[in-house]
């Protein structure tokens, strides 16, 4: 009997990551997992880094770099290619989607001395236009799990080996992962993956298993540096496996493939791993599925009926994130600014900045997936920006400019006013109230408008049940631990009615407390936030820009209805780094009206609270927001956002003064190490008790300016 | 309350049906269903027909058009578009999808007199790249089913009006199709419709309902002509509609979409209805599936588990019939031919050829879906060989040619060897038992290899509780009845082992009966029949070809094994409408070897017996296949299939003569009116019983040619 083992290691990490998290992976987990590799020269693995992660690698510790190449170069370890920076590659345009993995072919070839004949599918995304991309590469195998052949209607024991599939022709060869092996590996005594490899083989002749997953479960994931290294299972693992040489053979993906034809032919459904595909559903979907899944396993026949079960698919992240959206919709922007410009020289800038920007793990959540982290988002979010400076620095040459655009940008179905300049980017969204939608500065690359909104998680019922701080769940699998970072998250479950973007025109009623408007425990008094704006005017020429947006409907006081006309008057320079808005109310009805009218911001700097990161209010360096009880006891005419870090403050400027509510967006998401509460944004509301007469328009004038310190 | 009502017909008929069934649906359904709208002003629909519809009523009811148009240009009928040829559009390249949206909706709006701005979704057969393809087009929604939805994560009372998704940007309205109306109209009274939407409105302000189905539902579908008609369901339901007008408002989808947004963002997941995606499964998968979904129904859960369980996806049907995937390999060539001649002039009838053989029907099975049906399959075949000798012929000029390609032609990751020539295509699969698996004569379009296997299928087992002939079911859906149209199918339930190819080489037991060779009722004596043959040579220039195929492998004869090598040679001329193939048996033991050697065709002339398609038997007429018992009592030399409908005859003559078996390939399947047999093709075994002396090649000679009568 002869079994042939086939191993793949993915690491990664994503664009935006911490300095220091890259330095403990690499100490804890890649560095002396390579270094055994080294010393069991019987031990045969492909391996896949992801580019952010070999950037780094390159910059901080070469020498790396150059073992690996040494590890190849004789033959025991095989380079897996893929997108260059790890994006979803359904995700992405497909022009995009082929450079990157071209690039990172080159890269690899250039770098470690081979050219890389599979790629990594990034988080195992498959989509069945996926063989497309690979019409003018060299590319010809990859790895999914083997849940993606379960749904395809092949039987367990059909599992093995490699398949065929196509699109337009184009072959694609894909070797299913053993999640049984996914399991065992490192988790399990190496006995036992010995004994279920020859269990195996026993009953299969010709046998082949694929092992596939994260090489950071090797030292990164918790609990395992000890386990892997220190208490040697790595070790104890690669000699079983060279002991066993007699019947175990190990091979790389590229001999197997000139050594075995494909066991037939498959077409794969949308599918990733099992959590993945939960993970993608609508959060109120989640408890239903996990219940129907747990009621089907208790019940012995999961096996059976596996295939015909499962989640939703990557791409409904964008459904179920706006701000994942808008980020997408973000980098298709500019991927579409790249692709006119392709004739243009000089562009490679831009372009690595496009494909930073495309990471994957900013743009979903689910146990890892980085959406909830602020610092990822603003790592994508300074890509793209960067690379559309660079974009229109390269069309236009030095010196400022201002544009004026409308178009579908976050693709609902309604057009927005995208405004661009030298200085800043600024799109509003005229049927979302009217709003602010994205705010850049870009000389600093940096979006003021990355706030995450608080809303509903499949998890969040799960709160209860959770694991309190310092106890420890041994060595179980992340997917089946429940724990909480601090006690009481339950009390930070608000969720948001409206999209957290900037200008936003509400009626509220009065004696609202700051609590009540934190906490969404209100009515609006008008129907205004939210709700559709005309556009009554947009002019944008080279050197100043002007448009107005209005809403005429009512405002409720008591059983009364009265329309009011709300008119907001934007005004651009192209040598300015902010803009003006001038606000009109009108009272269309015959009495006079008191309301409580509040314009409401929300900004981020990526803390809340931080010695380099803090407010000034009329001046005056202001207390953080969290401990900002019942707004600010003086009229507010000036708040400034001042970031240390970055270099630069942005202010709003209010006439006639207002009351400030100030208050940080907090959400609570999962991750790898428990329930965690998250600062996302500052939300800003200012409010003027107003006094509307008749017919008579009353005026307010804000200035929003960003500045270099 | 005001509800919508949005109603789309989709009317087809495919590629290559009977003239006879074209007259009768257009008597019985598309004639008095116009005719119809045209009494009932106050009713407003889009339609749907296919090309491949349309370009007979044009040929052949051309007023049938003008009447149409009349009503379009009242406003009454929006068009709708789509491939022109109704394709399953992920199926086919994208260039190809593209060509033939394009091409369909210059054709309506010169023929209808408007330009669609939404197209029928062939099968409803979603894949997330599909809003890719209208990157240049000007198609604006297309309608789904409301599974499609709930697969998304969408709750029933969320599925509605219409939703707006996007693939690399580009946006697409996508409008869910009510299933509750689909089993409505035209089964109930009218009443319940109303009662229906009218429920739903007072739920939901605003309501909008699309109903979306097959035309001939109203005529073709069994019982439905005196239902609709006759009885007047029809008249009723228009009436219906027109008085209720106060509150039931219809509209055209480009009307609705002018007036309303989109209600949210959709990601729609790989779907078709649902039992499509049952019949897309593996055949094994569908009766636990079956049970499965059965249990959950039973159980009064299915309407909260129903968007986690789901069968398979279309492009399965190309693993599951390797016939379809022969097919669509075959058109994928003729495609890639054509989009490398793109710059040569006089191509559009080499295009139009290939669009039609790419129409839907024949590509998959289900209750519909005409894979078993062999003159759909050979319609296929036949556009796609007038495509490929168009195209060759406005490469290569006139005159005569040959030529021969190494590729991997049906996408298994073994290269074949692909011959053709202006006379004929035969393409050799060297890794399937060095079999020709294709075989066409040019001059006519005409695949003979076009035979399909028998296998299982998942309904087979339902064969046991079908409703004998001539019992009525009264009118029950489709999807609920099992008829069958001749009693005793079971014993026609035979699976084949190997693809029913043609120079097969089988080493077979002595006293072999012609019965269990038919019915798969005996082991290879060789282990030749379907193994790899090496390819040992293969040259052809610009008159002449040469190819040979071998393989040697054991022999068994009792406990004894002996090698043998097997060498087939075959000729080819570029002026020569057949080809000759030497065989050398070699026997490489010591001792004499008596074997009983089988040379098995499978041939197809699309019709087993009838007056005008015959066999003739060494010159002679002979009696039909199916007549044929323990084979011929003379020696064979000559076998010919003529067609005098076709006008053409295919012959083989052997050297030496042999003894022939023969008998029609049938399959048992269902169809709208129940189970039924078919015939695929004809098998011809040459058995000759040999001495196969050590060392000493033995010969045998075969020449097959293909001539016009």
């Amino acid at each position: 009997m002869t079994v042939t083992l086939l191993i793949g290691f993915h690491s990664h990490q994503p664009v935006g990551n911490f300095g220091a998290v890259f330095e403990r992976a690499f100490r804890d987990c890649y560095a002396p997992l390579l270094q055994m590799l080294a010393e069991h020269p019987g031990v045969r693995v492909a391996y896949h880094h992801s580019g952010c992660l070999l950037e780094w690698i390159e910059e901080h510790e070469p020498r790396y770099l150059d073992d690996l190449r040494a590890l190849i170069a004789r033959g025991q370890v095989e380079v897996i290619g893929g997108g260059f920076y790890e994006p979803i590659l359904p995700a992405i345009p497909e022009r995009d989607a082929k450079a990157q993995l071209a690039l990172f072919s080159d890269y690899l070839e250039k770098r470690l001395g081979q050219r890389p004949q599979g790629f990594w599918l990034t988080e195992r995304v498959w989509d069945p236009s996926i063989p497309r991309l690979l019409r003018d590469l060299d590319l010809r195998y990859t790895l999914v799990d083997d849940a993606h052949f379960r749904y395809a209607g092949f039987r367990p024991d059909e599992i093995w080996g490699h398949f065929i599939t196509e699109r337009e022709g184009r072959p694609l060869h894909i070797f299913p992962i053993d999640q049984n092996l996914r399991y065992l590996i490192p988790f399990r005594e190496p006995e036992e993956t010995l004994d279920y490899l020859r269990r195996r083989g026993e009953a299969t002749p010709g046998f082949v298993a694929t092992y596939g997953d994260d090489g950071e479960k090797f030292g990164v994931w918790p609990g395992t540096k000890e386990w892997v290294f220190e208490q040697g299972w790595l070790k104890r693992f690669f000699a079983a496996l060279e002991a066993n040489a007699d019947w175990l053979k190990l091979l790389t993906f590229r001999e197997c493939l000139a050594a075995t034809p494909p066991r037939g032919r498959v077409y794969l459904p949308l599918a990733s791993y099992e959590e993945m595909m939960e993970w993608a559903l609508p959060a109120a979907m989640i408890p239903p599925f996990e219940r129907f899944v747990s009621e089907l396993k208790a019940g012995q026949r999961w096996p059976e009926l596996m295939p015909f079960v499962r989640g939703g698919h990557w791409m409904n992240f964008l459904a179920k994130y706006p701000e994942a959206n808008l980020m997408h919709k973000r980098m298709l922007r500019v991927s579409r600014k790249l692709d006119r410009a392709k004739r243009r020289r000089g562009l490679d800038s831009a372009r690595r900045h496009l494909f930073r920007g495309q990471c994957n793990c900013a743009y979903w959540h689910g146990v890892f997936g980085g959406l909830y982290l602020n610092y990822l988002r603003h790592a994508v979010y300074e890509q793209l920006i960067a690379a559309d400076q660079a974009l229109e620095t390269a069309a236009r040459g030095g010196g400022d400019w201002l544009a004026g655009e409308r178009a579908d940008h976050d693709g609902d179905g309604s057009e927005e006013i995208l405004v661009e300049s030298s200085r800043l980017s600024a799109y509003f969204h005229p049927r979302e109230g009217g709003s602010l939608m994205a705010l850049e500065y870009r000389p600093k690359n940096f979006s003021l408008s990355n706030v995450l909104g608080r809303r509903l998680e499949g998890y969040h019922q799960k709160l209860a049940s959770a694991v309190a701080p310092g106890e420890d769940a041994g060595h179980q699998s992340i997917h089946e631990v429940i724990k909480v970072k601090e006690a009481g998250l339950e009390k930070w479950l608000i969720y948001d009615r409206l999209p957290r973007f900037s200008f936003l025109d509400h009626f509220l009623p009065e004696r609202l407390t700051l609590a009540e408007f934190r906490e969404e425990r209100f009515h609006e008094t008008g129907d205004f936030a939210g709700k559709p704006y005309a556009v009554q005017h947009s002019q944008f020429r080279a050197a100043s820009g002007r448009l107005v947006l209005a809403r005429e409907a009512p405002v409720w006081s008591g059983s009364k209805e009265t329309r009011v006309r709300l008119e907001k008057s934007f005004t651009f320079a192209r040598n300015r780094s902010g803009f003006g808005a001038d606000y009109s109310l009108t009272n269309l009805g015959e009495s006079a009206l008191a309301v409580n009218f509040a314009l409401e911001f929300n900004l981020t700097l990526l803390a809340g609270q931080a010695p380099d990161r803090f407010y000034r209010i009329n001046g005056k360096p202001a207390r953080p927001a969290h401990l900002a009880s019942e707004g600010e006891t003086e009229a507010v005419e000036k708040v400034e956002l001042v970031d240390q870090a970055f270099g630069f403050r942005a202010a709003l400027a209010f006439a006639p003064a207002g009351r400030l509510w100030r208050f940080p967006i907090e959400t609570v998401s999962q991750s790898e190490s428990g329930f965690e509460r998250t600062y996302q944004g500052s939300c800003l509301a200012l409010t003027w008790p107003l006094r509307l007469p008749p017919a008579r328009p009353l005026a307010l004038q804000i200035r929003l300016e960003l500045q270099e310190l």
